[in-house]
């Protein structure tokens, strides 16, 4: 069992544009890995440049940041059904709404199920290591339009260099900086890292730009960042 | 108890953005109307832009037309959740799945009810004349970009009138003539004009770019065009 | 997987008692086909006698449209509970409130799912539509007490003649012409049509009053009246 | 706050048809007593003759009794919606499918809730109970086609006597002796009558086919049968 | 098929601590036969003396009879998540909240499906006779802490013998005397009785103090009291 | 508004009772405060050692983190219920399941809402910050059974001082620290910090041991430690 996080960065060109070509990758190599091999996963669908859009509106229009993270949360859900709607009759057709709901479904179909956002205060991260977590998965991988963790950050830092290994006491300490605004959560949020660390959940960063990294982590090979423990 | 549309068409500008401004405008009348005026109402917002973008993508990855018309029912239901975030304390915080669920909420609160689409096979337009339909709505107002019904295209033909007033049958004819793939509903789909007739609802086009045309259509000033019974 | 709508007007006689041995018969076919073959299907059930019993008073009594079509989709799910409990352990035990209901219990279920109405405004028939979009059926098979379309009205017109085909363009000018009064949806109604039209879904009226039609049309015999795109 | 109790048996005349003018006047009578004088209620309806007919059918065909009974309650459901279309705006609009159900809408709405049957193995005296135990019901108002309890069977001993009150312990006695296949809960259940001991409900057994005497019975006049603790 | 009720009275000792040995054995001796034998079963959890200790509480708080029987109903359900966390994932992951929702379940799992008390007026003994009911099981599987029915009360009468077999018009009388407070159904309450009586369950007796003797009984060795139609 | 968070440590005595006693007090309290002056509030309750004692039997029989997450969930919600019958009919009768649907309630009801935990991965602080957060709470009350924050560990260091205030930046310095197995998240986790730095929530940690000190942090008067922005 693998759950795999598909960043909301992946999804959006620099014109706001979905990558129609990439969601059909992607529908490719996850109809050949989890369909074909028998592997079983659950996938989580971040909000994105969609999310952002819409939390920048209502934030502008007064909400309070609970209901901003539940317009992120909806927005995922919406990200979400457009693997639904690649996937076909693999996919489970409707996102839950939380956990408790993820496990009963995973209790009672072998199909994929898809997630977006789960409640207010964790990010589409924080849903991804919860599942990890209630289903004993194999592995978390984390798809992101960077290749992983780097020792600096690589816009800025010529000498950024990707680390392939991580222990997780470093992880928790990179994220104590980040701020959490709604719709804010780089990285990894602060909730995820914490369920990561209590269940020792072998995490991996990669780059999900090509799907083929995908194909790649899940028979092993070494890319990205995995983080230890 | 008013019913009030509000068009996708006005939600979005011509590079795919949210029209802020707008939207704050809106938030603004309705507190006015609904909440001091102690008239009650109940919205539904339409997909627009949004609803057809991800449905383009489903549709090309290739998903049935039900599935895409879910996509267009939970585009509209994100767009909901804008007004949601705008009107604040006034409103009732989730947009309902169906029409039952909709009628028992508008049984327990007196909060305003926003509604995004409900089922596949019908158009958010259909939603507003069910909901009009069960709670025996004193009208229902129609807001899109346009002025109104017009004799003929007006992009097309200069000399295209705006009608102000047009009858049901009249109105029958005009959208029998429409296609269904989901997602284009455009005017008013057949289910919601059938609604209508049955029930012989007060149906009133108006232009809902400026947020005071609503306030003259509740105060029943005469403006775009009035279905007749 | 075919769905199967069977409809209001043959579950009744004329003294509007329940026809208990058809419904028995009706048990044996289904568990032929659909247990024993591993075809998979969907039956959606009418309101019939008893959804028109319950209108008409609900009528008289001040309901509106909405409410009385309310009435006729409970009333087909009593009916539909009646095939529940005769189909037993091959049939799900609770017919579904509406379509995306129905969808996620078809992807974790084998299971006969029964349907009666979900929701306002559409008849059983735009409900097994939607079903047989929603799930890329098949067939579409159409059950009622009549053979099938006609060139006219049999009981008025001794020339009237059974139509072997008819094309979907000819089936909606012939619906255009039906009124929409809450549980009177003669044939076929709009709503339904355009969803066949749409998804060019195979439809075949039959005789429903001898379930060996049933096996008939699902074998692929020619029987009743093929609508063709 | 009173609970109601309308016996199935008032609901139907002896050739199956809904009385529709009781119903009529029912509305009336409920309209007038509760939405004038500020008293609150909640209304069971029983399933009578549409249960039995439905059950009749089930248990010839091979359904369990579970599932009979789930006939009794869905039917009771149905006749309930008779009273909500009455009713209007006064009532809440749909019947809750259990008591927690119910008790979390009543806890809401200041509209009547009316209710069917809840689950299997109880009669609807047995919801009514239930309800009124929940509330703390100043009374339970039990109205049958009959004056109240007698002495023996009317209908088969000439010197019967109605009995103007009853011992909750007699009462007992009395229905120790019932049957309880699926749809024949006569009188009183015992699941029901166990509850109205232990929590010493005010019970009152009176003749629905006549509403004012539903009025005379809220008012503290002498009618029907007190049960007394 | 079989239905295992399991009494909260042999999960505490006299310290009101939960007996974690036992629990581990339970779990053990069920997934051995239910798991590997392919035989299916329910499983029904008492409140005990959590329920007991609760009810306690809210009744000397003035909480109604209701209101502490649904006390009563959770505190079986948390029993049985111990249930659901010892068999991990063999067993469904939620205790459904009523007998509909159980027997959905049951329809679209195979995994055991692990139940607490359903609604107020019955005991958790009436919801595990409810569910042999509906599923039509093969055995109902009653383990207490004592070693099945007895011809007195065994800690006052010396000479009490346990009886092999009791008919269950005898158990009926038995049970006929007893109280019905919240938490207080001594043995087995009337509506379990009735259930079991009308369609005929095989229900059987046992001392669940030893989890061997679930299998003996599974297996149809003599063991305990069992009820004779 | 109010969110009072009632830590566990306060419902259980050593011998691991239930104080009753304690649990009237607070309800005449609550009664007083809220329900007389018209202030509002939401009341979460924890789980205390009715959750340790659940979790160390799951954890002990081979459950997963999340799923201890959730026993600890659960028995925070049968402590809620402990509330909910004390309080009686001036608190809506269900703890709600999540954030998304205690919301929705607050919206359709005045009735005070009381919550146990939410979601696996945080406590029931994280719970009660949430809340404050959607509903934008006047103050967020934490009760337990400590003075409020202290300099160093009050029963290791004799020169411990509880702090007036502290700031949210020494807070979460503070927590840092902790672990976050299921069940044990001490004085506030991570994720409630977290919501309540972002929206600058007035956090108070009072001595919940004798409920006057709610009234006095809810009048204003300096009582424990305040939480400063």
């Amino acid at each position: 069992m693998f759950v795999v996080k598909i960043g909301g960065s992946i999804l959006f060109d620099k014109e706001y544009q979905l990558k129609q070509k990439l969601l059909s990758n992607y529908a490719k190599t996850i109809r050949n890995i989890f369909s074909e091999s028998k592997k079983k996963c659950a996938i989580v669908v971040g909000g994105g440049k969609l999310a952002r859009k819409y939390i920048a509106v209502t934030r502008a229009l007064g909400a309070n940041e609970a209901y901003n993270d539940i317009m992120g949360i909806e927005a995922a859900k919406l990200n979400a059904r457009l693997f639904i709607g690649a996937l076909g009759d693999i996919a489970y057709p409707e996102p839950p709404n939380n956990l408790q709901e993820f496990h009963a479904l995973f209790n009672v179909t072998d199909k994929i199920i898809i997630c977006g956002g789960f409640q207010p205060g964790q990010s589409t991260n924080a849903v991804a290591a919860s599942i990890a977590e209630i289903v004993t998965a194999e592995k978390l991988l984390n798809l992101t339009d960077v290749d992983g963790v780097y020792t600096a950050d690589p816009d800025k830092d010529p000498n950024a260099k990707l680390m392939k290994e991580l222990a997780i006491s470093d992880l928790i300490s990179l994220i104590a900086k980040q701020t959490t605004k709604a719709g804010q959560y780089p990285l990894f949020d602060k909730t995820a890292v914490q369920i990561v660390q209590r269940s020792k959940i072998v995490l991996q960063f990669i780059n999900g730009s090509d799907p083929e990294n995908l194909m790649k982590a899940i028979t092993g090979k070494p890319i990205g960042t995995l983080i230890t423990h």
